[in-house]
């Protein structure tokens, strides 16, 4: 009764266990900001200063209407959300902006604001531990596909400066639709990932390439952003959206993938990204030295690119993403390009093809390996428990992914 | 009297030579927006969708009110803006946000939006060229100092990874206040101006690491980004402002630097980062291979660190920031902690002091450096001309310092 009655002197918000006291920041904000920050069951509140809005919404996969209270800040509280990191955006009377709070990164086509869900059952594996790291550094080289400097991240393991005569096998990892070259290192923690990996001894050191999978030929249309709206010019029609005003992290590869085109990527891949990866780093040469993978559209890009390819990668591995999954028969002999029609040919030079997918996108990835498996085709099938179509699928499918690979 | 009717058929925005034709799209913008835009006189036009808002303005140093068109697009054109990099933030109904349509940059604790205002006259020196490139990387370590992971980033010039014996001198380079170890490398280009100066053979290859001068000791408050309003919590008293609603790029050192503790992070400095730069790269030993500058802040915590260690480094820059030129008396006996009390013995030591400054910046930094000289106290002087506090100071900044260093 006693404790009853100093716990109401509290304050009746705090009784409930649901006060900004139980709400960690989120680790995406910037520095000092305590929002957007997230409770114990995963509800996050978000916050925002807009004191002359008429409405403000937090759109996080669905939209969260948001209060204003006395002091002008508007304020939400969502219902639980998936475990993770997921884009999001404000709506500030009709404008589609970043939260000002948090980092910002690129998804949908521009600066999204994120917000990690953690997950402590398995969350160590992706972060930053006493074992020695590797680093992560921005590689520019001019591609004569596209007439255009590139730049992609290189990830190098922790012995690559000491070991000055070893040669590495490597990795070209590719993001999603919508994001860039910095998904990855940023989104991803792929860093932190392969440095323990490499400690506990369970994945090979190697270098990994993360490039844009955006590649236009001159003269070409870039549609990749198309879906995305733009602010229009004066006088133009008005774009049929604001930037994030889709889904929360863009579409995903299976709603759209059929529209693009995914050729020039392999041309300029091939001609131009792996002899640069292969002129400036201590690179084991040879397909069995070579494996390609992605996340959702660079999943399909994955596939597109080796299975026409298979002299050039051993390894494959597709994220949320590959040449099938998405509906439709499967057809051993023409599908993904009649890949698959000669079963003992295709396993002898394929060493890996690796299927990964979060458990709340569907059976579609699934069915596919196992028909992939019925035809005879060998192949792994990952699933991460209690996820989406989000980056915490795709750091789980890196680390099942990475140990399986030239051995 | 016939081209006039043709003009007059166009529209009459275009024949003023000022329609969205020639204007150009800034080089931050997100890939495909064509705003905002800039005029070959300067003059830059933004446009936001901000269909149900009833005012929004740009703030780039000073505001610009946007005016609403019929398709429930906001736009305005500036005056004219100064050549180079500026942040910049939009405020729609009194909320600080950024612009949806560039990149996003560090500055003033948060994540603004960049508009590049180009520069033909020089800008060529920190653009990618077909020249040898370096990496810039990213270096994680442990501080014991601040009992946290920091992160750096590291420039490794063009002939690092293939002259695997070579040993090289490094610059410790830091960003301004309210920024982080991404300015450099992002808003600064330090790798393309680097290696354009090198493989000119105009200087040195160098290590250059880019770390965050934001140093905190275990129990000490974090002050450093206090200036910059956050959200605030439920029922809390309202913040002094919202994040960018201070001038364009943050409070210029001058006028804050006072209040800042600049001792962490030299003994971070001392203690953490330089042991672990010279665990992970090739680095020569000793202060006449050890050289540190920084922007704004990042050069008053430059002479604080440099001037009390001279036994560690020879050389030193001081770009927009340094531990003078900003009012008051300069006493060569006492001022600056009495580190040129003794000019002979300090030209013994110090092999470069650089002082650089944009000549839209006023004279302080001038005075400071011809009270050096009067006091024999060697110096080197160097004004950006028609440039402010801000980045294309610093690159040029850098452009005539590097290949002043190690020779």
């Amino acid at each position: 009764m006693k404790a009853t009655l100093i716990l109401a002197a509290l304050g009746c918000t705090w009784c409930w266990g649901q006060t900004p006291d139980d709400c960690k920041p989120s680790v995406l904000n910037i520095p000092e900001a305590k929002y957007p920050c997230v409770y114990s069951d995963n509800r996050a509140m978000f916050r925002v200063v807009a004191p002359d809005a008429q409405k403000v919404t937090v759109r996080i996969g669905r939209g969260f209407d948001m209060t204003k209270g006395p002091d002008g800040v508007w304020s939400v509280t969502t219902t639980p959300l998936v475990v993770g990191f997921h884009y999001y955006s404000l709506q500030i009377d009709g404008a589609t902006v970043a939260d000002p709070s948090t980092m910002t990164y690129f998804g949908s086509g521009w600066q999204n604001s994120g917000i990690e869900i953690p997950e402590p059952a398995d969350g160590d594996y992706y972060r930053a531990k006493d074992v020695p790291h590797g680093h992560v550094g921005q590689q520019w080289y001019y591609s004569k596909i596209t007439g255009k400097w590139r730049r992609c991240f290189v990830y190098t393991p922790p012995d690559y400066g000491t070991n000055a005569k070893a040669k590495y096998p490597v990795l070209y990892l590719l993001h999603g639709w919508g994001e860039d070259e910095t998904g990855w290192y940023t989104q991803g923690h792929v860093d932190f990932i392969m440095d323990n990996l490499i400690a506990a001894g369970k994945a090979k050191p190697m270098i990994i390439v993360m490039d844009n999978l955006n590649a236009v030929k001159p003269g070409e249309s870039a549609a990749l952003f198309a879906a995305r709206g733009l602010v229009p010019a004066p006088g133009a029609a008005p774009a049929g959206g604001t930037p994030g005003a889709q889904a929360g992290r863009g579409a995903p590869a299976g709603g759209r993938g059929g529209g693009f085109n995914l050729s020039a990527f392999t041309d300029m891949m091939l001609t131009d990204l792996i002899p640069a990866t292969e002129r400036a780093y201590r690179v084991l040469p040879g397909p069995q030295n070579r494996a390609m993978a992605g996340l959702s559209m660079g999943g399909m890009q994955t596939f597109t690119t080796a299975l026409n390819n298979l002299d050039k990668f051993a390894y494959l591995g597709g994220f949320s993403g590959s040449c099938g999954g998405r509906g439709g028969t499967f057809d051993p002999k023409t599908s993904c390009g009649g890949a698959f029609a000669e079963p003992a040919a295709f396993n002898k030079k394929v060493k890996l093809l690796f299927l990964g997918i979060g458990s709340a996108e569907g059976q579609g990835t699934k069915t596919f390996s196992e028909a992939l498996t019925t035809a005879g085709i060998h192949n792994v099938y990952f699933e991460s428990p209690g996820t989406a179509h989000e980056w915490l699928t795709w750091r789980r499918c890196l680390n099942d992914f990475a140990p399986r690979l030239f051995k």
